[in-house]
């Protein structure tokens, strides 16, 4: 299924940016989970354009469950949200000059030159609103057992943020943070390169961690359903998304196994690892250790400075200069879509392993 | 479907590391491919253990295809290839004191204790002898469509080969090199650093670089098949992979978008891009320039140093001290599992665009 | 996937009888696919209820496309289709008193009584309206291919309509017949039928039979995507259904291999068979002949007369007298239903083998 | 996937009747099932072809598991059981003429004249037995949960046998015959037809009946997988079959609601129905009555009379007189296969909604 994510839970994404709407079924669902709309709304809020770090397209963003919800629990069938698009000025856009390293060309070529292009079609950053909302049911879901997720800016050019430290807490402050970085004057400096870069007329890149706790040991699959594979596939969905690694990740290839190995031991009668070098999965399986991985997101491709493409309709090279409203980094709004992509793969590995009644009730 | 993968081409692999029989079905297959049994071979070949290099367990690896090929081309009925296992000494493995970072602990919790712990079992890395060779059938078709895939070491520890340069020769170099390095040097040098680490009984990793040539543009999708999502899903299966980023992937955190962006142009009659950061991807689709990716294979688990680990059994904190015949390095031999896997991830979204029979005949 | 039917181009249905919307989302389709939208509203003008012959709910079935259609054609992404639910009246239903062989008592089950009662909730005959409506775009794809699907309704308690005749004419008149029958006088006869159950407070099923010209040899699989197997996978989700055969079906049991068997011969410098007691099918797989099978709708289970059954908060023997708008049949509204599944499973399994874009254009 | 039936726990057939072997990988069930070897080979023997009422061609089906079982019990990984061909005499088989309803002709179309047309190849009835030794595995861990499958020969030509009545007793009594009729009179008379049809060179079908106690309700989704569906999608897979009904089936067309319905009542502290006409299938779900249903197997193709058919190569008119070894019926054989693919089914959808441990230990 092309447009569908999971097996025993599956997200089917749909909708373009200037369509009618845009929206998501999540099926697989058991009756009775409880939907917690201010946490949904919570979530898109995170996911929003807003001051001068964003783009000036401002969505309101309101959503409507139209199926598979009754009383304020799951019904157990096919849970569908829209979000209607509103805000959208199509005459920004034409079709004829290519964006670089946008899917403009890709598209035309794979859907026989019928794609919708206004503002990216159904490739547009908007897709991840209904991808948000269905990670945030998931999400309260897991919540309920225990298991946390959080996402912070790790890196952007040449300023770093902290490591994870205490994790759990460490996600609980990020969860309530609009710029979700864990050192404050970290934050300060990569705020002013966005802003930086946007008066450049330019865009910038980061790369977003990810930590997830309370998984309980043996989810996932040696072959081909590991916990990385499910996580990397819906990840690399996300768009600007380029490349991913757990725990120590592309690290691993300066290391020496005696120092890239996690020690076992026994901590308060339960097996661990004195590390976490692996990220929380051995063999493709979870251990019970927090999962831990990176995710690179590449500068925006809408630039404002001239660029050299190539006019499609008449087959000639051309100079391109784009208009209309676009962010100058998205890193610091994929944070909560990386979240989002990451509690539905969880949370359909775990389906798979426990049954679909694994989480209900209050 | 768990140890399937694939969608209108789809690759399913059993067995066990001393079981009877390592095998894979491949379903989907066209009715007329031709069967390449000296090509099978020859990659099976680049996969095997050999020198000082490599681990002391040579394996015959003679396939046998039970099923699905008649007369020397494919049936279209499901292709099934078994490798029988000979050379196992079960002696070596005992399971109650678990070996950090392989899948000893992770196996007993998500089986319930009925895992087939010899030789790390359906784990093993022995299980990607049948998917090389899965990747060798697919890979001589795409030959035929002009499609070329070959991965080379880019580093280990602080030795790099140099970058593809002239990609389809570079390809033909490295398919025809049992250490596929593309300058000597770098060769040499990283033969050393892995007989080295043999003798202090450690490991090392290294980062693999892959690229693809002749695809068409317009294979994938945006959600959730993206040409990204698909690959790394595959290569995630492979034991050791812990990273994967395609085109400039990490480095795209510190590029600003005016550098990032892939300029289009005219060359040929042809729309191409002047550069190729994104990997011959654009939108998860492919844009027909070479699709580039590096994956990182961490080190070897299985050193024979002292390590500190835990008794399963007995529930308590233990030594261990690995035996047995062990790889102080797998990414050399894993470049060619890379190049399988990619093979499979293509063939199977070429197929659902262009339907079963894209490629068939000699 | 529960709640999706389909491999290269899947269904994925969704609603409530009395919720907010009951709608599908189409994935898998090429771009290019024109829409043609008063086909697909004359389809579900063939569903609607009607006269005296059906339930007083009269719904408007306004269908609106949110996505994946753009400048009248499909986009190649996902195609949602919604049709708001307008004219509920809840209060008609409570869900203590559980109706018989309706789905009251296992969807409490197995939704942990969270399920949406009203109306029959997701059971509802309703959400064959975006069904409906998504077999109507499919089947505009396969007519401009030259492929034609048509149903009759064959029997009715002793009453039997005249066999397919010229089929591709018969086709024709049914699908411009809001009753399908082909013989006038049986038309009447079943009304007639109907009308007399409903007097009496009870309902009636019927025998349909459907027959697909124009398909090309070849299409289907042997294990496990047989034609049959397919096209019986959709039609059984259909409300109602309880049997299909496909040819000769259940007469087989009382027929001779010699009589049975359908010779090749060749007319027109074609393969044909001289007869078609197998209904089009060879091994799962279309032989180019006409696809024929029948399937049998039982008699809507909402029925007026007072019954048995059991009170399920209270856990006692009860007794249920149904009011509200119910059909005395429902064959009559279903055989367009059956017409739109059998286009699904059709046009999935051609996809599967010509590849996605095997439609496109005017 | 083409050749695997089933979600969380999912079938793969291949093999070819005159290829080395045959087989079957059972993926995704839980580690710590226990195999019984012996039920196992009693469940192929019940197929075996035997006496004179079967063809001439004897299999010691002699299977072998080289994957997904240690000790005695599963892993947890694939399963695979391969069945060696050693009877094979190719001599026999020519493909030029194409054989009345058998796959020949659709087998060269789909497979662009590729097909290993030996004794059917992919075709033949032959890989039922893989078939029936993988629904042994999953019949036996059923069994212990308490849920029972059996199946007897319903009718062949006029010749009837009584329906189910105490069902546990008769499944009972059913899965210890090898000629599995009820009555023991009318089993001589169907066996003396066979006989008849075999002097004759002719063939005969019939229909059968399977009846499953113990499911729980809740079972089974109302789109698109309702229990009826995937059953019968795996039952249609079943060479030979052309029908499926369940409950009353076809009957159901001539009665009134009022008399087709099942009242619900209380018995012994739980809700059962008063009759089960639904055979134990509401909306999709099973409701804990015992699940019903028939199958009609058309008479074999294979006769030895002769019969106008078409020379492929020489596209011209021919007559074929068949040679060889056949059955004059195989619906006697076929019982066990029809239990096979209705145990593999179940297993699936209680996978689903139970998680993959629901079966584990003695």
């Amino acid at each position: 299924m092309k447009n569908t994510f999971g097996n025993s839970v599956a997200v089917t994404l749909f909708g373009e940016s200037h369509g009618d709407a845009i929206g998501v079924v999540i099926d697989g669902l058991a009756g009775g989970i409880k939907i917690d709309y201010d946490f949904i709304s919570s979530r898109l809020e995170l996911r929003k354009a807003y001051g001068k770090i964003s783009t000036g397209r401002h969505e309101a963003d309101e959503f409507q469950i139209i199926s598979g919800v009754f009383n304020g629990y799951t019904t157990g069938t096919p849970l569908t949200l829209i979000i209607e698009n509103t805000n959208t000025k199509s005459g920004d856009y034409k079709n004829d000059l290519l964006r670089p390293s946008h899917a403009d060309y890709t598209a035309k070529i794979k859907y026989n030159g019928f794609e919708d292009f206004r503002g990216g079609g159904h490739f547009s950053g908007r897709i991840t609103a209904p991808l948000v909302a269905a990670g945030a049911i998931l999400t309260s879901a897991l919540n309920k057992k225990g298991i946390k997720i959080g996402t912070h800016i790790l890196s952007c050019l040449d300023i770093k943020d902290r490591e994870f430290n205490d994790i759990n807490s460490d996600i609980d402050y990020l969860n309530n943070e609009k710029f979700a970085v864990l050192d404050k004057d970290v934050s300060e400096k990569i705020i002013k390169e966005i802003e930086k870069a946007r008066e450049n007329g330019d865009s910038i890149g980061g790369i977003l961690q990810t930590a997830v706790t309370g998984l309980p040991a043996g989810v996932g699959e040696p072959w081909f359903d590991s916990v990385e594979s499910v996580i990397a596939h819906g990840i690399f969905s996300i768009p600007a998304v380029k490349g991913i690694e757990f725990g120590k990740g592309f690290e691993f290839a300066k290391m020496y196994g005696s120092q890239a190995n996690d020690p076992f031991e026994i901590k308060n009668d339960k097996i661990v690892t004195s590390t976490n070098n692996n990220g929380g999965i051995n063999g493709g399986i979870t251990n019970s250790m927090p999962v831990i991985f990176n995710t690179v997101i590449k500068p925006t491709p809408s630039i404002f400075k001239r660029q050299n493409t190539v006019n499609f309709d008449k087959m000639e090279n051309a100079v391109l200069e784009i208009k209309g409203r676009h962010d100058p980094a998205i890193f610091h709004r994929a944070r909560v879509v990386v979240d989002s992509v990451c509690a539905i793969a969880l949370y359909d590995l775990m389906t798979q392993k426990y049954g679909t009644d694994f989480i209900i009730g209050d």
